[in-house]
């Protein structure tokens, strides 16, 4: 039996008053695409397949190092979380997993089950965490202060290493296959570190995890141009990324998150490489606009997302075959978090459903042809069909809302968590 | 009578080990020198009487909002601060100013004066707050996660004019005559604010705080290109800051903090830009690589540094009209936040020792002539001028350490605080 | 009477092929819209009555510093530059006027002026060039290696003054009231120029052609930061154009390219500071992703074009007596210029029609009430929305072409000219 | 025989000159490294066995898009650069090989050596060109417009590969051993060319060039982010750059051009990565504060050159495996070529021998005892320490001039070239 956080009726009730505009806007497209060839339920079958993870931490207010500002409700543990997450899949109906992240959402694993099938929804990549320390743990009893997998200390690497096995063990306890590893290695002056050694230390770490992945798991590793180390990063870019996946083997991926590259760089082909090289594992999704922003996904570059879902569909079957997992890490510092992933999920599928407009056979005629304008304008073409019908349509066809940030709204929930969950007082940076 | 933290005879011992070196050097310089025409003493002169402010809130361990790991002997208040900042002074020597945070450092300002007094200190430019909540303080009941001084409800910038009045008050009676106002003020999606309105209330508001400063008081507004706030800040870059200097009145000066700009852009022609328009008032002295990174003066690009010294030499008279107020600014996230201090202050006077020798008759005449590759070596061979026995010199005379962070190590401070100030658990992010 | 370059039935008969569809998309969009209380008539009005110049070099191929690849057709002066230029305002309807370009563009202005009214075609800002050397030209006898407006010498300065007041003597003859002033000025190597000697050259120099301004004229200076010059460049942001501005008088103001800031800035924040300030004088249109790269306009970011001229509208009636001057400025290496600024065009009254969409009452109570999330949805909605059928009805109503593209390569008209017009032989960088 | 281009006796004369406050120079700082036990001598040898290749183009004046202004006696041909070269290395004793540029560089095999012998010349890398057309080569009939290698069309990938075999067969005729690729390939626009199709006909075409190379060859391949392609570039990074050497084999290397970054980018870092990987080729110097701006090395960011050395020094004996090859590549718009390239491959001995002074010994004891603060302090000192003189001692030692750029000015090499070399008109962008 399940227990959904939001009454159906409320649901219900708003797509009722929006569903005339909706059938109009629907039926407009379906003839717009027929006329370019396209049937409309091809692309909403897709895009009813097409999900993204939300990560545990996301359903709580981020931060910057000057202030963190927390809204009312905020979940107070792992349980009230997957209450928020299952808030945003009933009413979105593309997020049905949920990322954790150790130490902070440890508990009783068959709890934890329990509580996510009662909500419908399963666990994606779980992510350990050796960027923080944790002096009340009797397992992190050494800092990180001065890194963790690559630390010059053979026993602050051990027990970086060990919380990684630890964090398999818990994720294979509640149906993960996969772990990710971000770490805030690195150096903030030159000469701290050396670059070359720190790199063979942490090489030598991240095999051992590697070593105890079970069978069927993968390990993602990721990138990160900077922050919180300033000067250097142990894994400052994708080539460092796809060194790492190479030196450990056929279980390891590289992860892509958005918002970890130098400015201007062409992220699509980034992607593109990495699926040329067999290393693509998967996405964290935000966008950007200065550095590591972490903003909703879509909200200041959307034409980027589009052509990083152009990648992926025109990489066609060799993409099936690395089956990337695709997760939301963003910060919401200023929305209520539940709103902004809920709104995320909707641009992820709105780029995906772009993307898949394109008419690829005449791209790449296109492409054959040197004819930069028509290409150019063949992908353009697609970006600018306005999809929010479809991505409607798969919602609503998945018993979701018609316009999920309105029917929360109307719910009514933040604020009956708000007086459920005491106010949080205070608290410093957030961690994302 | 004084109190100084360091055992004159630590500073004296070291000295004496280090003297035949130091002796050795400074001659060989002061006799190259000299065969440029340049007499070594008037070098050493002017480098005494250059001095910069350090920030309270330097001296203790700064963070990042994914973690701070503080260190032994973090100072638990405004005292303990200036206890850390007299032992930079007492090794260092140019360091004689503190500038105050409101409301972390407010006290009974009689006391703090003669604290200060006893170790020989002075307060430079105040600093007010608005860019955190402290809801314990019946002063700030409402909150600035959207804004302070630019702030849709006029109620919330009525606090933040009088925070900043109240500033100027304390300031007043501790003998500062500047405030830094620098908020964090911005939005983090492209509409969530009107950036004209919002600018217009921000200047309402900052003619508010203009208005009530004392004859004898400047006002420093401060510009940054993002962080907190990640798509707008209000004052996003030195032509916003400008505005504002102009707009408020003579008493109304712009301060460079060297880390708050964009990617590439050339700071120190910023710099001659604003002394043209005589509204320089001052620099946050940093190094960055990647962001706003904070890092030591100097520490990541010290030709930079010097470049930026260079123009304020150049500026000649003009300058002195202006009189620029020099601060450090940055975040100790890995170091001793003592160490950093005294290395960078005596970083900004390397910067300042070498930009003096730049024999600026020669300049001149290739820049003249068109000449590009002598003026660039006329600068070049300027900076590569090794003046660390300069620096030293300066010290001695002054009472201070030819080398002071090894006199600081040898003096045991800071196993004598950590000893006395019992570890502070935990904490988020930083701030600084 | 007029002598049009395309037929046109070709015209007629293209849009004959596409009337259904377009329909269809203009009636459903126009539902749609009426939906949310905007009337499809009010924007279709006004995009008709927006236009933007093209520029007389624009219609030639470009190139980079490594090479140039001619296309067939180039043309070989100013009377073929205008025959293009006719073809993309006939087809598109929204570029009555270019922008010219001397010494290149200089002929007899009589001639020039009977060509441009043939064609239907009017004049725009003039533009001076001191950035290039015309050895040739009796004129022109010194070099602007060194400079030009700011040179150290003054009879350059005096050289590049004169070819100002030239351009504005023609300009008056052939009907322009304004003159856009860029220049490669700066330097290569920190110390090559005084940074602010130099500056003070060019406010000299720039006064003497303010002085010389006709009544009714503007004079446009232009922010770049980089290129030619590598270290600095004379007015190397829109603060230091705002200087300029401002010291020059009423009849000066500031004119934004889109590709000449600094990595990750926010130019729509500028254009409202302009506006602030009352110095907006107008754009140059293009697009880029890593430096003034000189693409399409809207090729890389569409929604940052639509993000300046939501800031144009919000702007209202200050924007009305600002009255800034739009142009299209771009580099065309590898596409068929004509295309390119066709594209271009329809994609500026693109942006301008989804700006016009935005439901600026909802948009004000979300910025007032701290509704970050519905004030990004509120601009995102209106960018989302696929105004196409807007554009096509705006020209199909002043005689353009449904699918102006497609009707020009229907046309023939570069074949015909690539015969008409011998092939250009090699060619080193382009102008742009 | 040799025909050196400068009077020996202009270059004793200059020495003369300045050889007592050399000698005391260079006696002071033997006694300061002797103080911190390092001999002098040991430096002066090393960096007299470290040379430095000059590129052949680099003699000529270099432009940008906008404009090239040429100085006086500008090379013709071959033979006349390699008169500059040899100048070149006269005077600063580093450079004793050229990096030939075909088609340019194309003459007789027989006479080039003939040249280089009598100059004391040798050559380094050849470089092919596949950039730019050359209309009126018969082995260039087909256009390089949308790309060579990666062209979609197959006979023009193969024209490219068959380029690149002639280059090979002309290296070997006179004792290259190596070649290093840079194409122009790339796309403006999204969509305009398939990501990974387009790589994949690179590495196909590359293969073909591999398997060519004779046994004792090098291939370097080289990344860069953009220009003159402005949306994509086929090997946009050292990620990509290290695919490639990879996919190609063990001859195959990844040459680092210091100019070739995203910005911010932590160039020491992608070193240290490569030679982890074992494919460091080498590097091209040259700096930047831009984009790719090609200003002389260390003009602007001289700390950044040191810490690319000293990952060099500290790779030690695997760096000695790989024998990465050094040349300078640079564009000399407003200087003398020569005596850019004269500064430059001085002060990439600078940072070398600055490199060396580091103590690598208490480095990494720092390192290990997480000291930053000491780390960064031990990099610093050695960057401080002005080596001026034993660049001139190694200069001397080997018959070059103490100062000689002097040595140049006085020698009037460049009034006498102006003469025998009558001035070249005009032409467009530069070839960098």
């Amino acid at each position: 039996m399940t227990d959904m956080p939001i009454d159906p009726s409320v649901i219900e009730s708003d797509n009722a008053e929006r569903s005339t505009g909706f059938e109009a806007d629907f039926a407009a497209l379906g003839e717009q695409l027929e006329r370019c060839g396209v049937a409309i339920d091809t692309i909403v079958k897709a895009v009813r397949d097409f999900t993204v993870a939300v990560p545990s931490w996301g359903v709580g207010t981020g931060g910057t190092r000057f202030a963190r500002f927390p809204g009312p409700g905020e979940p107070r543990g792992i349980m009230e979380k997957l209450d928020d997450c299952a808030v945003i899949h009933q009413l979105g109906r593309s997020t049905p997993s949920v990322s954790l992240h150790i130490p902070w959402d440890r508990t009783d694993p068959a709890a934890l089950k329990d509580k996510a099938q009662s909500l419908k929804l399963s666990f994606d990549a779980m992510n350990s965490n050796t960027f923080q320390d944790h002096p009340d743990d009797p397992k992190q009893p050494l800092s990180y202060k001065f890194g963790s997998l690559s630390h010059a200390d053979e026993a602050v690497r051990r027990q970086a290493v060990e919380h990684n096995l630890d964090v398999i063990e818990f994720g294979q306890a509640i149906g993960s296959t996969a772990i990710t590893v971000w770490i805030g290695d690195g150096s903030n002056f030159p000469g701290q570190v050396d670059l070359l050694r720190s790199f063979e230390r942490y090489l030598e770490s991240a095999k051992a995890i590697y070593g105890a992945l079970p069978e069927d798991w993968r390990i993602f590793t990721e990138h990160k141009m900077y922050e919180p180390a300033f000067y250097s990063t142990i894994v400052q870019d994708w080539g460092t990324n796809l060194l790492i996946a190479q030196e450990l083997g056929p279980k390891a991926y590289c992860l892509v998150d958005l918002g970890h590259h130098a400015p201007n760089v062409n992220i699509e082909q980034i992607v593109s490489r990495l699926i040329f090289a067999r290393k693509l594992g998967g996405f964290h999704f935000n966008d950007s606009k200065y550095g590591d922003d972490d903003l909703d996904t879509g909200s200041i570059d959307p034409f980027r997302l589009f052509l990083v879902f152009n990648e992926l569909i025109e990489a066609g079957e060799a993409l099936e075959r690395l089956d990337p997992a695709h997760m939301i890490d963003q910060s919401h510092n200023v929305t209520d978090p539940i709103e902004s992933l809920i709104r995320s999920a909707d641009e992820i599928r709105r780029a995906y459903a772009q993307a898949l407009l394109v008419d690829r056979v005449a791209l790449r005629e296109y492409q054959d042809a040197n004819d930069p304008m028509m290409a150019s304008e063949c992908l353009k073409q697609a970006f600018r069909t306005d999809v929010t019908s479809i991505l409607a349509k798969a919602r609503i066809m998945d018993g979701g809302a018609i316009d999920p940030i309105a029917a929360y709204r109307a719910s009514g929930y933040r604020k009956k968590v708000a007086i459920e969950r005491p106010e949080v007082k205070g608290g410093g940076g957030g961690i994302v």
